[in-house]
């Protein structure tokens, strides 16, 4: 039987999760995929951790060159987070030829191309899972079940906490600050700044979707701290629910990353998607559409990840190289939309409704942007107007937004787009 | 570049979306995967449909043993349906070193044993995603990328035009027959004996997902044609909607494997399954639940699959063998629950529900079997009770049934699972 040495470096959440699926399982790996995965070295400063998970005394290392000189080791999985010693010893790894699994989103969004390539020189195997979606296995989907087609879309709930809190205001009632509370009594993770890790996850996800490279800085971002109840509350009375997506879009113009708050349809798939609950939601010209779902995060769905890795580059050694790295040594240009489409929701609130709706409709017909929808409602002596629009381009709606807004009778409230 | 010479052997629906996704993205894959796919050999009879496609006439072969013979063919796509000349014609290419790539479930789930160790013997390739649930890349996402669980349970709605109908009279009131015209008029396939097809994807899946042998002849199998609308606006009422589901369970009793209309919590993420979709809901003890989503049938959702395993097949060639053919090698014995547990929905007409509620609920309460919901209606002059146990076993419940069918006053209209 084929016996893979595995280091872990950091035993936080994720690698702690790795290590108990590693250990609690070896016997059931043996049997069922026929390799003895055999943990050979952990590093990790905190005793404490290494305790608790009852890592043996000759396991522990003390520095990552002691892992990476260890001959019993062949699979180095890294989960010490941040990107600067992370990728240090990624790469001291790769260049002994040593395979690689990572879950670090931030690293291989920004990294990738320099990991990829120094695993290519030094012919080890490089595995990501883990990065996107934990326990989703969307990484492998894409590269092995959906490589059959041209995928036009990928539209994802990857941020688990902003989905938590919007299911919290939805079902619940809550305010944003009481979901958000809620959300840290449960110890759920929250970045200080609102949507990078979902942006890290899309501009993996979208790379390999559309075999280009979609650089995290292209990502457009925008958090939910802005949601309020009334946007959860028109979004239900217009047949939507308001959900934190990640969007990327493959069009003759170019391509289309967004990480933002949107409309999904009552009906749609991803709307039924709630709590801490991720999902994808891919479209292939010939599969149609496709949607994973399931925990985003976590010790064990994240462990689920980084195992399925190990055994993958365990059991498929002559296939070790992602499309991603390949797409790379191409050299080509991304092409990025520069006027992408979108049908948008947009409230106003008005001091006259009679005399302004006509006014509002005639910015919105200058700018040829169609209206699918409208509801007028009274709210504290003033009108409100919610809009759903027709697809129209940004440009379009960021015209009528101006001109909207240099309006004195009208104040525009919220612009969401409607994605679905 | 890489080049595989691809043969298709039979032109239907699914052949034909094999052949067009294959034609029209060869230079796709050239650029993205690295692999010439090139179709060298069409077996089909129908002039029609060869001249539908634009097979060019050399390509157009008149028996199987040319096809086997022809030097540029590496790989064969079995799209012919049926078990007798399917299996034939695999074990042909398989004996020559071929790959075969099979989309025919009922051959899958009859055979796998044969054609798994025809391809072992001869260090052949044998690929069978489009086997189940068409376009959902489910066998892929067992085998690599949810390998590193011990999987407790699948959960799928694996029946197109079951769903749609169950669908229709869900969301559109109709009776059973009116939907079921529907679903003709509009092309379904149904199979004449119910539930059969979805036995079969059950067997194949069931054995991926439990690393075990689950023959066809285990699966327990009901349609949903005894469905009414009683039955669906009741589970409305008690907060469910019904479902065409597959069901396997394992258990440390066993593994149960079912083909049953169930009731499905409204909130479940299987609830929002509607019309023609299919999903597979996939409980691991590490990554907990994962949900796959997208069309189940179709030209060009199973030519997808098709073409998603000739392209593994051509990128994975070091690692071809299933987990499923290793299981079988082992020659163990699967073991299958003899009283599997389940939640059950019991409709019951009484003439008098004053007086018959109290027997009941002791029949129910003398089998150990404890209600979770009761609602009671009237209709018709009669009693309706709709009552939702708890999780008991199928013994007591058929118990429970007898006792129930036995008394006077009381009818037993329907019993359904409650299955989450």
């Amino acid at each position: 039987m084929k016996k893979v040495g595995v280091a872990i470096l950091g035993l936080g959440a994720v690698g702690g999760g790795a290590y108990r699926v590693l250990t609690e399982h070896r016997e059931f790996f043996q049997k069922t995929q026929h390799v003895d995965l055999s943990v050979e070295s952990v590093l990790e400063p905190r005793t404490g951790r290494l305790d608790a998970l009852g890592v043996p005394q000759p396991l522990r290392a003390t520095n990552i060159a002691e892992v990476v000189a260890n001959p019993d080791v062949n699979l180095i999985v890294e989960c010490i987070g941040g990107v600067d010693a992370a990728k240090e010893y990624c790469l001291d790894a790769l260049k002994t030829g040593k395979t690689v699994v990572t879950s670090n989103k931030e690293l291989y969004a920004k990294f990738s191309h320099e990991l990829e390539l120094a695993a290519k020189r030094h012919n080890a195997g490089l595995y990501f899972e883990g990065s996107c979606v934990g326990g989703v296995p969307i990484v492998r989907t894409l590269l092995d079940g959906l490589q059959s087609n041209v995928i036009t879309s990928l539209v994802g709930i990857v941020d688990g906490t902003a989905n938590f809190i919007l299911t919290c205001m939805t079902d619940c009632g809550m305010t944003y600050e009481e979901a958000l509370c809620e959300a840290r009594a449960l110890g759920y993770p929250a970045s200080a700044e609102e949507g990078y890790d979902a942006a890290y996850k899309l501009s993996i996800l979208a790379s390999l979707a559309f075999h280009a490279k979609v650089p995290f800085a292209k990502v457009a971002r925008e958090g939910v701290s802005a949601i309020s109840r009334e946007d959860i509350e028109d979004g239900a009375a217009l047949g939507y629910r308001v959900k934190p997506l990640a969007i990327a879009r493959n069009t003759q113009e170019g391509i289309d990353v967004r990480v933002c708050p949107a409309f999904v349809a009552k009906e749609h798939p991803l709307a039924a998607v709630g709590g801490t609950y991720n999902a994808v939601f891919v479209t292939g010209d010939a599969v149609g559409d496709v949607m994973l779902y399931g925990k985003g995060a976590g010790e064990l769905p994240t462990g689920s990840a980084i195992v399925s890795d190990i055994i993958y580059a365990a059991t498929h050694e002559g296939s070790r190289y992602s499309t991603y790295a390949n797409t790379e040594e191409e050299g080509k240009e991304t092409r990025f939309s520069a006027d992408p489409s979108a049908a948008y929701y947009v409230r106003i609130a008005a001091l006259d409704a009679a005399g302004v709706l006509a006014k509002v409709a005639a910015v919105f017909s200058k700018q040829g942007i169609s209206i699918a929808k409208i509801i007028r409602r009274d709210a504290a002596g003033k009108a409100k107007l919610l809009f759903v629009t027709h697809e129209t381009r940004a440009s379009a709606m960021q015209a009528a937004a101006a001109k909207l807004k240099a309006m004195t009778a009208v104040d525009v409230e919220r612009i969401l787009e409607v994605v679905v």
